[in-house]
């Protein structure tokens, strides 16, 4: 092994790739780039891209030496059976990421904390009348890695309080919960509920009936920015509906796109955007391919090499 | 002189200061502090807290050792025909201010550049549509003293680009503009344009026909949450049904409250807001006053004293 992979097969489903191809081919003269719809030669590829790759691809690449997630959840690379056991997997936080999902977290927290929705009502009602505004919220996370902590890192100058839920070990959150008890405390004691987790069989669902109701102390607003399979749609729409929570902002959901039948659509406390709280852009996911693969070829662990054990 | 101020005056006419006044006594137990509603000692008032001050008050007080604005605006004090010549002006710009200013603003930018307003009307159509989002937008700042540059660092952080127009001095924006032709060039080369001028002679009127003229080449969004002169309103409106700007955001107008038959309200590209961006919060007001009357009475330029000579 030890080369620097030279077939590389970006095996993404959902959208169009030409554009990372072409800045892959450019910052990487060296490798040849496909895509599932090029006539790759299955046998020589050795590094794959994945993004909902089709069902039993991975068991048709034997010369695979790593793998990388086009984006930062991994889950669906982790729960495909023709995943070969030893293959290193990495995942792709671009700086340009981190920035996109501060900039929605931050869109919603701002909007709804300096009370937005509730001006533009008066707005139409020609009223003119100042609302107190909460000093210093808690904007809680539930997940606090990368992403969450440079989210965090950007709402702290504008005056929020940062919490964080994680599994085992503490953060530099002015409050930091950690294991089973902690997802309780961050929610009673949170004015926004952040959900950046990654899919685990532990966070699967993670977002019911019961997480719900222990927000009713506080009836945070909920960003549900992480994977969709963490909520319980229908309990979410109860909780909603019961006053637990006051608003969720869903980018995320078990379906995609979101069935035109999904009552989510229309219910009066939910804000609905296309997964697109952070994309990749094709130049910086290029450049963090080419990354992983030096690495692989050097011997050494990829940048962002997940765990697969832990699986993040 | 050079005795700390005893005898406080807080000559607010529109608001409720009973918090502010609790404040004062309990972090200054040693002042005596009145409101317009007392029964105030007229002779022995040595420092004046205004926000709209009754006319004539301030010939009224000749033991005046110093006054602030209640705000970060003083262009009604300057402008009083009764206030004495040699009397320090300082004004209040705490923390907590520049951090509401940074959410306001920073909640119009993310909120604007992500698209949000979009993705809710395809919510009602039950449209699933990813929608392409600009990289690095330029944030231009018209005034970019104590508070633009700390909303500017709080937006930096999340991948704007920042530029500045100011008087003379360039700032550490990524685009610095100066002096006279400084303002057509940030307005034609800004996503957003940030109003935060102080109001002066020289910034009276200043956004009119032909600034918004300037504006046509990138069409920004653009926030109001300096001083309501500065915009002639009806050249705003022309120029929104015109196209040139795309949006307006308003915190701030030539007469508040709004009133009821103002055209503003129902314009489908203005937001209002009923000036709030950013408000004194009682408790770090106090200290910030406390700490005025003690830099006077040590003899020492009070913070945030303003230069009268410019009027900022």
């Amino acid at each position: 092994m030890s080369q620097t992979p030279k077939h590389i097969l970006l095996a993404v489903s959902d959208r169009d790739i030409q554009d990372l191809k072409a800045a892959l081919q450019q910052q990487a003269p060296e490798m040849r780039v496909y895509t599932l719809e090029d006539n790759f030669p299955a046998a020589s590829i050795d590094f794959a891209v994945l993004w909902k790759q089709p069902e039993g691809l991975l068991a048709q690449l034997p010369a695979l030496q790593g793998i990388t997630s086009l984006g930062a959840g991994v889950d669906f690379i982790l729960n495909d059976p023709a995943l070969p056991p030893d293959i290193p997997v990495a995942r792709i936080v671009a700086v340009d990421l981190k920035q996109q999902m501060a900039q929605y977290v931050t869109a919603v927290v701002t909007r709804f904390h300096r009370r937005f929705p509730e001006f533009e009502q008066q707005q139409k009602a020609r009223q003119w009348r100042v609302l107190p505004v909460a000093p210093a919220p808690v904007v809680g996370f539930a997940g606090f890695g990368q992403l969450g902590a440079f989210v965090a890192e950007s709402l702290r100058p504008l005056g929020y309080r940062i919490a964080s839920w994680t599994r085992q070990t503490k953060t530099a959150a002015d409050m930091s919960f950690v294991g089973q008890e902690g997802l309780r405390q961050l929610v009673e004691q949170s004015d926004f509920v952040i959900n950046l987790l990654p899919l685990t069989a532990a966070t699967r669902g993670i977002f019911n009936s019961q997480t719900f109701a222990w927000m009713q102390q506080r009836k945070p607003v909920f960003v549900h920015a992480g994977r969709g399979p963490q909520v319980i749609e229908s309990d979410l729409i109860r909780a909603l509906d019961a006053g637990w929570l006051s608003h969720a902002v869903m980018d995320v959901f078990n379906t995609e796109p979101l069935p035109a039948e999904s009552p989510l659509w229309t219910h009066p406390a939910i804000t609905i955007t296309p997964h697109l709280a952070a994309r990749s852009d094709a130049y910086q996911t290029a450049a963090a391919i080419v990354r992983q693969c030096r690495a692989l070829a050097a011997g050494q662990p990829m940048p962002l090499q997940i765990d697969r054990h832990r699986a993040y």
